[in-house]
């Protein structure tokens, strides 16, 4: 049984690291005490590292986070084959990248939600609710769909057609509400309901208890192919796919596998960028006034203290790239085959902006697919005649010769 | 290298076994010899079958389709982490579902492409053209971008608008055209330009001759996990798919290293269905008036012949799934957290038109993701306010208790 695999011994604050509580149920609050009026420090969950078997890392590849369940809370929801995702080269970007639109959802927050929603399942919970207009939502909705579980998605107004289709598809309750009203709406859902919440419900970002766990196996996946890179370019909103990452590469030094973690570098809209303002300040998270951006994925006013332990644990940097930026490089990457939303080129705008050497390989985790944009559907080309002059035409402008 | 692995040995009439055509180049409008003013045949490559390496079929997992190259043609252009795609077991339904939504492009054309832009490389093409208004149009163009050549791609007007941004993203010239002009013109542009076809120019279906060996791929990874099963449920279309999955499993019995193929089921849209008239008919390959249908992925007018050999050698058959029992099947696959576009959901409504017990696993392979549907974007919820009495009342009526 996948469920008896798992080492998990106890959730530990990330405020006090000595504080340590039990498994269950997980601390959808952050750290009760070490969290603040103002500042939410969030849990992570410890293991029993002394027991991990050695050949869990000399497993043939693949996809499925049962196969790490050793180093992950207990598995109670099935899977969809999440993870086992490729490491592609880009010789002619100078980087790897880490395709996350090759998950089951095709965006990265699969690996969150398998863990997510089984924390869900084993508190008994009759469903799960979660605030977000993209890729989040959906994940959660195929997840607890996938489990049996119902699942409330509160969206805002402003999302992307296309991911109004893909929110409803997995047989969810999608409710489009005000922005500023879904944080709040979340928590007297969870309250009135006994639904539990995957995502954040604190003032500073702690998120779920246990769903970054399972983006450490990203970092389980990239150490089998490369080694330890040098550096690890991350699209970055409150930061727990930065954290994760970190995380796993941490685990891997701790048992004795890895001499070091890579540098992480967090890549966060400009427009806001709440981690590069509390790494600057020297807090442990904060909030900042967000700006017009259409990466909406990764555009938070809030930081969480996850993100700016993985910066500084891994002498890595909180880096701010503009929307241009991020518009170049997913243009470059799609020029390369690879097709990514706006956010998930950050990671690449992140690199070419920092303009700094790395001894030994470069990965950008690129999160999600291409057709999660704002503004997908409005690329309708213009229908011309069959004649062949116009054809010809056409084609002389592309300075294609015919 | 790669490229030296191949063991491809020359191309080999369908319509007549025993004629045999070098290698170089590909014979894009079938055999010559047994094509005739009402059908055409197709070519398929033949291999070196003796010289496999016993280590070809004991290969950890994983993707890239170079890691079959003894078994396909030279890989000329460079992959983008194609294959190796999850096998997902959904006990509700009584199937396996191939997910191929999860390639770099996010369908099963991944796999094609690769084999035939390696091709368009491998004759010094300047570029490649393709008639198509989804997911191959898109798909040739990523993997044209990946290999520094030109793409040039005649969609029709009547294209999802996700659809529209896709194919452009990757830096393709798009030309949307009336759809009967579409095979004309690609005939035009590949002699003006020297462009190499990827998609059909014969009257019935021939389409790449190296193209439909990338589908082989897909036998490969099944067999790695399951072995054979009993039979496999394919979307159909032209029939390269179905022809590629039977072809792989025929390769491994030619190779001793299974004992027979699974029973292949062709699932075409009952507003069309060529392939079911054909079989019907006991015609190589046959033309039907197609009426309406969203299964626009899958929705042809001619047959191939190659579609007509798999179902035959397999003692298969050639099924007609109505929109109906396709939108059931989607509706149903993504309440197991797998949301497809309708023509993908054709293998599952095949099996359950079928009602038949299978002595062995079955395997539906499930196209591309939902993303690419015709009415995606049309799903904008409602905006409610932030008041809990709201909320509360469209909570209860989807019978959440609160």
């Amino acid at each position: 049984m996948v469920n008896d695999q798992s080492l998990a011994s106890g959730q530990r604050s990330l405020g006090d690291p000595d504080l340590r509580y039990p498994l269950w149920p997980p601390l959808t609050s952050g750290c009760p005490a070490t969290s603040t009026d103002t500042t939410a420090y969030p849990v992570e969950v410890d293991y029993d590292y002394d027991r991990v078997p050695a050949e869990l890392f000399q497993q043939p590849p693949g996809p499925g986070l049962q196969r790490w369940a050793p180093l992950l809370p207990p598995l109670h929801a099935p899977g969809l084959g999440e993870g086992g995702t490729p490491l592609i080269e880009l010789p002619e970007h100078g980087v790897f990248v880490k395709d996350e639109s090759r998950n089951p959802t095709w965006s990265h927050k699969d690996r969150l939600n398998r863990v997510a929603v089984s924390a869900a399942a084993g508190v008994g919970a009759p469903g799960v609710v979660v605030a977000s207009s993209g890729n989040h939502g959906a994940s959660t909705a195929a997840y607890a769909a996938r489990a049996g579980l119902r699942c409330i998605v509160l969206a805002s107004a402003g999302m992307p057609p296309a991911v109004g289709s893909f929110l409803q598809s997995y047989g969810a309750v999608v409710l489009a509400v005000p922005s500023d009203a879904r944080w709040p709406l979340l928590r007297r859902i969870t309250a009135e309901t006994g639904f539990h919440p995957v995502s954040n419900v604190t003032t500073t970002h702690t998120g779920h208890a246990f769903g970054p766990e399972g983006y450490k196996t990203i970092a389980y996946e990239i150490f089998a192919e490369l080694g330890v890179p040098a550096a690890l370019f991350v699209p970055t909103g409150y930061g727990e796919l930065l954290f994760g990452v970190w995380k796993g590469f941490a685990e891997l030094v701790r048992l004795g596998l890895a001499r070091k973690v890579p540098r992480v570098f967090a890549c966060e809209p400009a427009a806001g960028g709440p981690l590069a303002r509390a790494v600057a300040e020297g807090l442990p998270a904060t909030s900042v006034d967000v700006g017009p951006t259409d990466a909406y994925a990764i555009n938070s006013a809030v930081s969480g203290y996850r993100a700016t332990v993985a910066v500084q644990e891994s002498a890595g940097r909180a880096l701010l790239v503009d929307d241009a930026e991020m518009a170049l490089a997913q243009r470059d990457l799609a020029r390369s085959g690879l097709w990514y939303e706006l956010s998930s080129a950050a990671g690449l705008a992140g690199f070419r902006q920092l303009r700094e050497e790395f001894d030994g390989p470069v990965v950008c985790v690129a999160t999600s697919s291409g057709f999660k944009d704002i503004g997908v559907g409005d690329h309708r080309p213009e229908v011309i005649g069959p004649d062949w002059a116009v054809v010809r035409h056409r084609l002389l402008e592309a300075d294609i010769r015919c």
